[in-house]
């Protein structure tokens, strides 16, 4: 079910080497490779399939060989510590965790319909959720010394942040990198992994072979794949990616040259979100039939829960409360997101006309959908949330 | 600064013994006493004066002393615990905690003018900031023999709830009662107090003397108060207020005679919320001026911090960043609110004209307000985190 790599017109081409994809993906950008799920299956399952699942590549997929592979851990006044994949496998205990990653970008091109964005245009389906297997960030850490306070910080309070760097390098060798708080790191119920299998099976390169961080609740960004290095600091990732591109502004400062991001937040959960993805976008409906039934997802960050999805066919004069289904997750470790579906009927008179299906979503925390894109826009096209039409 | 108390009709009246309150406190019902801080200096210090600090009382407000005043821990299968409160004064470590309480209510009036609502039609400012001083609920648990395990449950995996029950009771003489999560109580990043004191004295009646719970980061009706016993047990407090009362459902469900809330979420966490305090609803702006000063407060719930407020003049056409100033709480311990102040220039041509002035706020998780309030609008009004104008 798998096509064969895109032809390489250089063997010095740095993408030389990417892997083969399955066809049905919707690419975005081939180098580097971005590509959605199919929409039309995203909300058919809670667990996506593995290469269909929407694939958010910064750089070429780098070559690793999982037999002579080892993580660097450092941290300050003490001495490096590299343990191999073997080893991470067999001394800590393994944890199954049904996790949904999220590119910040996700709908972007309904934001970038207001104004334009920086970015790569995804649709509403740069999401997928999977069960991700591995070992806790919390416990290789305490392996490697550091002591978990109550308050979830370490022996050297100024630790604030993690970094995690990747594998794969830009044309400068630069490498991709990122950071999350230390105290989602060392949290006993944070769900931090080390994850070596997708589903089921090793990871596939695409989502970091042959070991990722998988950072639950968090934009995707942080979950590094093709996992190097794991650093302890004071501050956050020195990298592009976390000092400049994750980061939103007011909807007024939209020229990207004159902003000033050095005390802007980089993002790390996520907000409250949710798609409808069946029908699809301007698919007719038959004039005869007396019902519809609309499916999507919906999905909060942080580990909060979907508590209610509601859906609408006439842009949100009416609403109808759909039925969730979800992983059984408790409330603030709901990690991977709820599916939805609901049967509304069509007014009699809907033949020829065009209905306006919307949905919105409420979270564990009352966190509700913004009504338009306008008053969230932002010039990097990130978290978009608002109602989805 | 405080007038006398109403006078009463009837010595059997169970309002007989209502405390003194501030003429400034702007009275919403006298009976229970449910009264908001006067907007306008709301915004002007980080800690609001405790005698105008909002009161949302839902019963009479008992007479207590606490020279002979106990508070009361059942839990399955252990003998009950009476602790005295000189024993929980002396035994436990005191914390002094800025939180924000916010009445789920607040903002109640805008809703209801989009349809009607049950419920005091709260303004702005059903919602205050105080320094918080008391001992955590997880140490005097732990007291208590409750042992507390990393994924912060206790001993008996069942019990999932924690109880409140105040002295404060109806003509039933029944008594009010909340409940919150375990996970909450037992988290030693949660800051769940049992508060003697606020701002430096001892409590005043009208919140909660001698002793009440303060649960950072929730809706205020869950930091019960006049503490009289603590319960843990399997499912949620059997009280009205927490069966029924604070849960939101779909706009379109709007009789509540038929509504099933059976499975409908109690909540818990509040939303990203934000309001201007100044200038006034209403307020005229010289048309001399060629710039305006707008304050106001910014909120949300869990602990997650505000990281930006957007000020327009336009009704959202354009926007300004205020600056905030905020007290110094880490991201995910951020319990209290932030003030913010922006000066916008006035149009030349405004004289005469009014001005659209709103505000919308942006958490660390990356919640947004939603634009209006019709799409979150409920039939018991609460919740209303709309853009405020
Ligand atoms: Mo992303
Ligand atoms: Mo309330």
């Amino acid at each position: 079910s798998t096509a064969a790599a895109a032809p390489t017109l250089d063997a010095n081409d740095p993408f030389a080497n990417e892997p083969a994809r399955h066809p049905a993906l919707r690419v975005m950008t081939q180098r580097p490779f971005n590509a959605e799920t199919p929409t039309e299956i995203l909300a058919e399952t809670l667990t996506t399939p593995t290469d269909l699942h929407y694939t958010r590549n910064h750089l070429p997929v780098p070559q690793l060989d999982d037999k002579n592979y080892f993580v660097t851990i450092r941290q300050p006044n003490k001495p490096e510590i590299r343990m191999s994949l073997a080893y991470l496998k067999s001394k800590f205990r393994h944890y199954s965790v049904p996790v949904t990653l999220q590119c910040a970008g996700n709908r972007r091109r309904e934001m970038a319909a207001v104004r334009t964005t920086k970015g790569t245009l995804w649709s509403t389906s740069a999401i997928s959720t999977a069960v991700w297997t591995g070992v806790r960030l919390r416990d290789v850490l305490q392996e490697a010394g550091v002591e978990i306070s109550e308050d979830l910080k370490c022996q050297d309070v100024s630790i604030c942040h993690v970094h995690f760097n990747g594998h794969d390098r830009d044309p400068t060798n630069d490498h991709y990198g990122a950071s999350i708080p230390i105290e989602k790191a060392l949290d006993p119920l944070g769900d931090v992994l080390l994850a070596f299998e997708m589903n089921g099976e090793p990871l596939t390169r695409d989502h970091g072979f042959p070991i990722r961080a998988i950072v639950p609740g968090h934009i995707a960004a942080r979950s590094v794949k093709w996992l190097d290095t794991i650093e302890l600091a004071a501050g956050e990732s020195p990298s592009f990616w976390q000092q400049h591109d994750y980061k939103t502004f007011s909807p007024s400062a939209d020229n990207l040259a004159v902003i000033d991001d050095a005390n802007v937040p980089a993002l790390q959960e996520c907000p409250v979100q949710s798609a409808i993805c069946v029908p699809a976008q301007d698919q007719e409906v038959s004039a005869s039939d007396e019902e519809l039934t609309i499916k999507g997802y919906a999905y909060s960050g942080g580990g909060r829960s979907i508590t209610r999805v509601d859906v609408s066919i006439d842009g949100g004069k009416t609403w109808q409360e759909a039925r969730l289904k979800s992983f059984n997750q408790p409330c603030r470790r709901a990690w991977a997101w709820s599916l939805w579906e609901v049967t509304v009927p069509l007014p009699k008179d809907a033949a020829g006309s065009e209905l306006n299906i919307c949905c919105k979503a409420v979270d564990c925390a009352g966190n509700a959908q913004p009504d338009s894109a306008q008053g969230i826009w932002n010039v990097r096209g990130l978290l978009n949330n608002s109602w989805h039409h």
